[in-house]
């Protein structure tokens, strides 16, 4: 059996989650809250991070070993393909989205508005919030930019970097604010994401305490 | 040609410059101050990060594209290697370093008192360095811990794990004030690796404007 530490803030765990949907796996969730790791959390990955794979006893852990854990395991569907070097531009993106999109997007607003809400029951700072609203401004543009080079984001065809920046967007999306009428050909692509079998799932999901904004699960948004 | 573009304060351009001399490539460095990433740099790598890493005219950016690349394209000596579960191992140890130390000391301890001297002509924060310091002391004896189970950090024989976590180390060795006689057998460790050929170039390092702790470049220090 496959089960998949999580919560439906974590956008890693939100990656992982796609890309075994995509490569038809099947799997169950285990919800654990990232501001309130429990022992038996630590006790398999002493990190204290999501999202932590268990595969019949094997336990993997971490977005990095995780993603190239399942392209290694599972390459009937492929996520990081191409030569060498469209592997490497897949893989620039992901990098992109998982750590400077994380960065300056999702620190400043995810965990402004909703972890230091539940890790402290403190109010967010609106001069974080809007340093974060300025970032996304600017990571829309880039992919705008990438979308004139090519069909999806890594490569002509979906890749691990579609799934990377979709995770962290549905994200943000959940708490709304993305101006989406601005990004036409973001807002185009992420619809084409959105109507993937893999994303069902994570429209679906449920942040408790927080009710997920209108157009959230809406394909035609 | 192979180039790479980095800084000597940069942990993931030391890391991959660990890699290739491990691999016995042959590369010249360029080196890019992180604090004033110039207009070329953008051009290579719209990030603005180090590494860059150009491969006749190929161009690779950042310190997950770059190590997975040259593990694919350089495969006579293997840094990730072992079966799909050692090679999660190896990686989930790479993240812990590239990510979780970094975020937990080394920014901290070389944004306080370098980055922010170079960017912004301010002073470090005691409150940031103190954290950083226990953070430090943590990370130690994670390191001890993992030393008890192998010979190496990520496997019983070197591994990339290794390579990003003394990377990390270097940059915080050559400031000074890590606690080696508390934590022995993590200086042993330290000081194998320290040892290897491929170490010889970043024992050579030089900060502009700080100079190296005493024992910096001493094998037995």
């Amino acid at each position: 059996m496959v089960l998949l530490v999580h919560h439906p803030i974590s956008p890693f765990a939100r990656k992982i989650r796609l890309q075994m949907s995509e490569k038809k796996m099947l799997f169950v969730l285990r919800e654990e809250e990232p501001w309130k790791i429990s022992e038996d959390v630590y006790k398999l990955n002493p990190a204290g991070e999501l999202p932590i794979l268990l595969n019949d006893g094997i336990v993997i852990c971490g977005n990095y070993a995780i993603s190239e854990y399942l392209e290694e395991t599972r390459n009937d569907v492929s996520l990081i393909f191409g030569t060498v070097e469209q592997k490497a531009e897949i893989r620039r993106l992901v990098d992109w989205f998982d750590n400077k999109f994380y960065r300056e997007v999702y620190r400043n607003l995810v965990y402004e508005k909703v972890h230091k809400r539940f890790a402290a029951g403190m109010a967010p700072d609106s001069k974080i919030i809007k340093i974060g609203l300025n970032n996304l401004n600017y990571h829309l543009e880039y992919i705008e930019w990438l979308l004139e080079q090519r069909q999806y984001l890594g490569a002509d065809t979906i890749s691990l970097a579609d799934l990377s920046a979709a995770a962290q967007l549905s994200v943000i999306d959940y708490l709304g604010g993305i101006p989406w009428e601005e990004f036409r050909n973001a807002k185009i692509w992420y619809s084409k994401i959105k109507s993937r079998p893999s994303f069902k799932d994570i429209l679906k999901d449920n942040i408790r305490g927080i009710l997920p904004t209108k157009h959230y699960a809406n394909l035609d948004f």
